[in-house]
């Protein structure tokens, strides 16, 4: 099945919107006319969703699922070219991100994972682009570089920010946290300036705008703090975590698991090409009214509307003050990622940062494709921003800057977050003063509507880890107030 | 509720086995005579059978407990003494061993955590007593000492064991890491002799046993950089996830969540007190007798027997030829864990190794007690080993001889598990060639029957993380095979 979502580009084909996945859902409705009022009405199919479906259909709850695109996933999900999975958005997992690992062990796919990295063949170096000029490196003298500037850049504490956050999953558990969510790492950068090399700053900077996507000014270095704590305090720990596993098949193939479980209970209704117009929460029952004038009740629902895009909908009763507040400051990420097939089989082992001048910042060899191509993953953001389909040509010459003469491009992949009217973005990632001021806000419930995204989640907050913990605790919740014992159904 | 297991003493009431629990279940049963036959019966309620009974149950199956003890957490479980909990088994948690994070998080007490080391006030010093003689170190120069040992340890590859084990939850992924189960960690030391200084080589060989609480020539070098990889493969992982976060309120005020949820769901019937004889598979239904002759019968039969009593129960048909063989070996680990309630409030901030000519090896100060005193954990193993209520006078000295003239010992908290007959030991640790040759054989079911462990996890093995790793991959098995579409109880 091919999704709308997504581009494609070769030289034969041009420029296509669409491409294959297996998380397209066909027929993309299950609807009977006998199946109102439901328990739960789902709102997105991302993983929040996905969790929270399957897990309320399983313990006997009638959900219905309500989904604007073609496909499962949200912002996580794989086109399938020839076979070989592009990831479009979220990708590299790892056993130490409780939520998603627990249900890769769950479904036994803990080895259908491979790493994107290979450097045991071709090139096998890193290859440092600045204003400066250009320096190659072998990757151990790229760990060297990165780790000595974020160690500098992380150790506020004299403990490499383990005092300040001792608990990863609870960013606010040392109150004088607090203050580092006042800044951005721009301004963290400004204490350090005189202590790093021209290098060292280039890829640092290059690095911190890879998690971000934003500018090193809307960054929250508070937020990046956080996300070192998750990745063990360590550089080593920050690329195990954030860029190295990843699902052989494509995030589709595991996605799609959860979606079969809760299909298999027989209590899962769904429609998908239904985005959501309103929301009503009259204290006793939930209306949702899609766009096309549908309308279907529940007793609850959940919401896994991401922050970037909560204001597109109307609530009634409105949203709180600080919800709304938040949501129309958003998160920072407008995260370009690029897939370019390359013939230079030798590019496998490529490392490289462009920074500042190019479009694309960062990107690594990421896998070799069925006719033998090296996959290059590339990486740009709203610093120095481009959209990627609208010209072509100067994606390429991004793609082509970050190894000039080694990037005979054969084919680019990628989705367009930040035009993606359901995504308006990527990843979360904060901008300063927007955790501190709203992270309790956005995470509680509205009456009988629950809000549950990777957005505001407690942990591996922007992750796919992080949605799965949402859809996990909304789940609960309404298994707890609805039980098997109180559903709608059995009542009637 | 008081438990027959464990013991405690005091100056003024002697030794006395029990200590109180809120793992103890009352009423013991709550069999009703038209709850047969069972969809599952679940023999063991550790977190193996409470994960797979609460997964099973909430998927409507109809599920019965089976449990020898009168009260839940097998080889992990609190005593709650004056409202402060001693951990007589299993204590130790961490966000990124994912099986128990993810339950953690969904039963909402990630704030509910605290950590033993508090090095804030007091001797805050680590006190190393060898043959050679004694050092007092800063915690700073203890940990250097581990680290510098350890990193030589397990450094076979280069990488500090990441090339020979790049999955952490998968021991066998390089086919090179099977030689390193042909070796005992004394084979390893063997190999690294002349480079470790005295002090290193005591706090190396503690550390190991610590570990395993065998010895070290039956301690699996192998299973070691399995711990290693867990860990992250540094030795501050191994303080983090081995040794720092545990629950403010015991171990058994998690493990009762899973029991209570399991109850709500209306489909848990359960007999403690109820010790099995044996269990026969007829090919069609599962029938267990307990040894007061009691019958039950089910669809499914999932055993989480530990591997050192395996051989204590009858199977018909026999268990496998290999699994039998595995359970006749058994793991090594015969763990002396006591707690001491001490007066000094100094001893706080104190680590310490007395190795190797003292009974209990590795201690920390682990707590400050409702009185005000401090608690201090203390480990030994097979190595050296106590029985610890047979002679208190003798497990005091041990106590003591960890820092002559500081213990001032008030209370002794302990569980004798290689004398509890439905143990034979604590968590599992494997010798030489155990892994390599039966890991795969723990973990094959057996017509009807399922066999869920930490024994034999794939991850987190050992840890409450692969007890429920484990019941998980039990309760997933059963809900797709019966599914609340085919249980018993729907074809009545």
């Amino acid at each position: 099945m091919t999704s709308r979502d997504g581009f494609q580009w070769t030289a034969d084909t041009g420029l296509k919107a669409g491409v294959p996945s297996i998380g397209v859902i066909s027929p993309p409705s299950n609807l009977a006319s006998t199946d109102q009022p439901y328990d739960v009405i789902v709102v997105g199919g991302g993983y929040s969703g996905l969790t929270a479906l399957r897990d309320a259909t399983v313990a006997g709850l009638r959900v219905l699922l309500v989904e604007a695109r073609d496909r499962i996933g949200g912002r996580s999900w794989s086109s399938n070219i020839g076979g070989y999975p592009f990831e479009m958005g979220g990708t590299w997992v790892h056993w130490g991100q409780p939520h998603i690992w627990r249900e890769i062990s769950r479904y036994q796919m803990r080895n259908e994972l491979e790493m994107s990295f290979d450097f045991s063949r071709g090139v096998n170096h890193f290859q440092l682009r600045t204003n400066e000029g250009e320096s190659i490196m072998t990757h151990e003298e790229e760990d060297a570089l990165l780790a000595g500037a974020l160690e500098r850049f992380v150790n506020v504490d004299g403990d490499m920010g383990r005092k300040i956050m001792p608990y990863a999953h609870d960013t606010f558990h040392v109150a004088e946290a607090r203050q580092y969510d006042n800044m951005s790492v721009q301004d963290r950068l400004k204490e350090l300036s005189r202590s790093l090399s021209p290098n060292e700053r280039a890829s640092l900077e290059s690095f911190l705008l890879l998690c971000s996507c934003g500018t090193l000014e809307t960054t929250s270095f508070l937020e990046f703090l956080h996300w070192w704590a998750l990745c063990g305090y360590t550089y080593r720990g920050c690329l195990d975590y954030l860029i190295t596993y990843k699902f052989k098949g494509g995030q589709s193939s595991f996605a799609i698991k959860f979606f079969q479980e809760a299909l298999s209970t027989g209590n899962l209704s769904y429609a998908f090409n239904s985005p959501v117009q309103t929301i009503r929460d009259d204290g006793k029952k939930v209306t949702l009214t899609t766009r096309s004038g549908r309308e279907f009740t529940g007793s609850r629902l959940i919401s896994t509307i991401p922050l970037n895009v909560l204001n597109s909908v109307t609530f009634d009763p409105p949203l709180d003050a600080q919800r709304m507040v938040a949501a129309n400051i958003g998160h920072v990420n407008q995260c370009v990622k690029v897939h370019a097939e390359i013939s230079n089989k030798d590019m496998r082992s490529w490392t490289g940062i462009s920074y500042p001048f190019n479009k694309l910042t960062y990107a690594i060899g990421d896998g070799t494709t069925p006719a033998g191509n090296t996959h290059i993953v590339c990486f740009g953001g709203y610093f120095n921003h481009i959209q990627p389909e609208e010209n072509v040509n100067e994606t390429k010459k991004a793609v082509e800057t970050l190894a000039p003469g080694n990037m005979d491009i054969e084919r680019l992949v990628f989705h367009n977050w930040s035009k993606d009217e359901f995504a308006k973005g990527a990843w979360f990632f904060s901008p300063p003063r927007l955790l501190t001021t709203s992270l309790e806000a956005l995470r509680t419930r509205q009456g009988n509507i629950l809000f549950a995204n990777s957005d505001w989640a407690v942990g591996w907050r922007s992750f796919i880890d992080g949605a799965i913990e949402e859809g996990t605790r909304a789940a609960m919740t309404v298994k707890e107030e609805l039980g098997p014992q109180n559903s709608i159904r059995s009542h009637l």
